[in-house]
């Protein structure tokens, strides 16, 4: 037991992969029991949440599932779903509730970082490792809100799979500059939860096409006119 | 032939996956029939409905789907798509016919078995088996309504999904308790399609986290008023 | 460079794959153009759009998705993206314009060829080798439909998947007969990108099991009335 606490503690996956998995878990408990589910239902929404990404990562690299393999990640399923029943219990609307933002945004940095470790373990490209990482981060909460047939398009509108994307490039730079390891993987989580929270703090949002032609109308289009 | 009939027929995961092939390719098609697809239309959402859980549990245990490497199983999923076809010939409404919701809990019980045979082989954790036998039992069902637009998710809060569980659990129990093979097969089946036409017939339902919330309310929460 | 060029130019899987990535980025973005995505989600979607498909191959016959491990893929596919903005700024409505029409039957063409000699060479059945085929062709743009909550079933009932399906055919045909190669991939994606603008010209549909119920009535039923 001390072995294994010790081993985790050492291991960057471990801890984030760990961290990712309660904490997404009571993320997507939570939307299933705003939407009034059974506690199968909770369960299952909670655990895809929570599984789905890392499972997609592992296919990708041609592994069999760690949440197939080993009892720990669905014990810690279990954790967040049972977290998210008794969030219930005590508060108005969990799924509102600024616990289950700040839980999100945590299991999207920790997921992240997760998955940038693979892949760079894996031996991707540069664009593999960022797409592999994004993917374990936004996996589960997109395939959660399929089978809840909502459009899972609000994850990549609304700045959240992007600070995927600017964890993973960190991770993959660091990687590349001074080796793949704890520090690389403190720097991605902290890069990733730190843009997500500023994100929902200030409502930020991205340049659509129509303002680039906008924009470039603006600036060029004026004078033949 | 003879040859190939006596192995089939002493293979539990050939029996169960021969049967949830024609089951679920007729449940599709019929459902495609209903939508008034053409006859493309029909056989895909019918072969997606038998071959989308296997090949989702083949892909997670790291095989090549049987489907893509066995004529035997498009050759079934066409008998079943054929069936659908030449029952709405015959009937009026094949897709809300006792035949067609019978064979959905044939096909239900089928996958669930086929699934957990093949996770027990793989050599998986305990979640692992009930988790891939669910994933077979419901995955080309679930698939086919995401095509379709509908959510999927009535498959898990409509105490479908929650037979398959059962159903891998008690494979699961079995195959550690006694062995693998036709016994465990036999009553996994049994289990599965047992839960789910009393779960048909009686309208069965779990808590809710709101009814929970209740109970621990009025258990807990009127003595303080 | 020369080396590169020259090889691509002799492999028929590297031509149809990078037309493919660069017709599908390009229709993928003008799509998300038209919805009023920001860059970020432009670019998602249109890379979502060029890589599923050939993804969905790769895992499916047991290998590391190509756009993970190539930096050539993710190349192409930003180009796809930015002609269809450059197209945006220039033209209207890049999502109606022939451009992309033709760009779309195009990457169809070039991704059924592709998924096919991939499916010939893994040694899959000859349905494996149309299923591949179909589902690299149509994977990319049908995952894409669900992100936005679009029913991906346009695909199959709009005489779209099934020019792939006749594509995969004719490649699965001529390889049997022939031998796999150059001839059989042009021919390959002839048949599907002459079938696809046939069926957008003439607006081709297949019969319903509804009309075909009723060519059986109209023969068999009327002489007993």
């Amino acid at each position: 037991m001390y072995e294994l606490l010790r081993s985790v503690l050492l291991d960057p996956f471990a801890i984030m992969n760990s961290v990712g998995l309660v904490a997404f878990a009571l993320v997507g408990a939570a939307k299933a029991i705003r939407e009034e589910f059974d506690l199968f239902g909770i369960t299952v929404v909670g655990l895809v949440t929570a599984f789905v990404g890392g499972a997609t990562r592992d296919v990708l690299v041609g592994r069999i599932p760690l949440a197939l393999s080993s009892m720990g990640e669905i014990t810690l399923g279990m954790v967040g779903v049972s977290l998210a029943v008794a969030l219930h219990l005590v508060l108005e609307s969990p799924d509102d509730h600024p616990i289950t933002v700040v839980s999100d945004a945590i299991g999207l940095a920790a997921f992240t970082t997760a998955g940038a470790i693979v892949a760079v373990e894996t031996g991707v490209s540069s664009f593999g490792v960022v797409a592999i990482a994004t993917i374990n981060a936004v996996g589960g909460g997109a395939f959660a809100d399929i089978l809840l047939d909502r459009s899972p398009f609000i994850l990549v509108t609304d700045f959240y799979a992007s600070c995927a994307v600017l964890g993973g490039t960190t991770y993959w730079l660091l990687a590349v500059a001074f080796g793949a390891g704890s520090v690389a993987a403190a720097l991605c989580a902290a890069v990733t939860v730190g843009t997500r929270l500023y994100a929902v703090r200030f409502g930020l949002h991205l340049p659509t096409a129509q303002s680039v032609g906008a924009a470039v109308d603006g600036r060029f289009g004026n004078g033949s006119k």
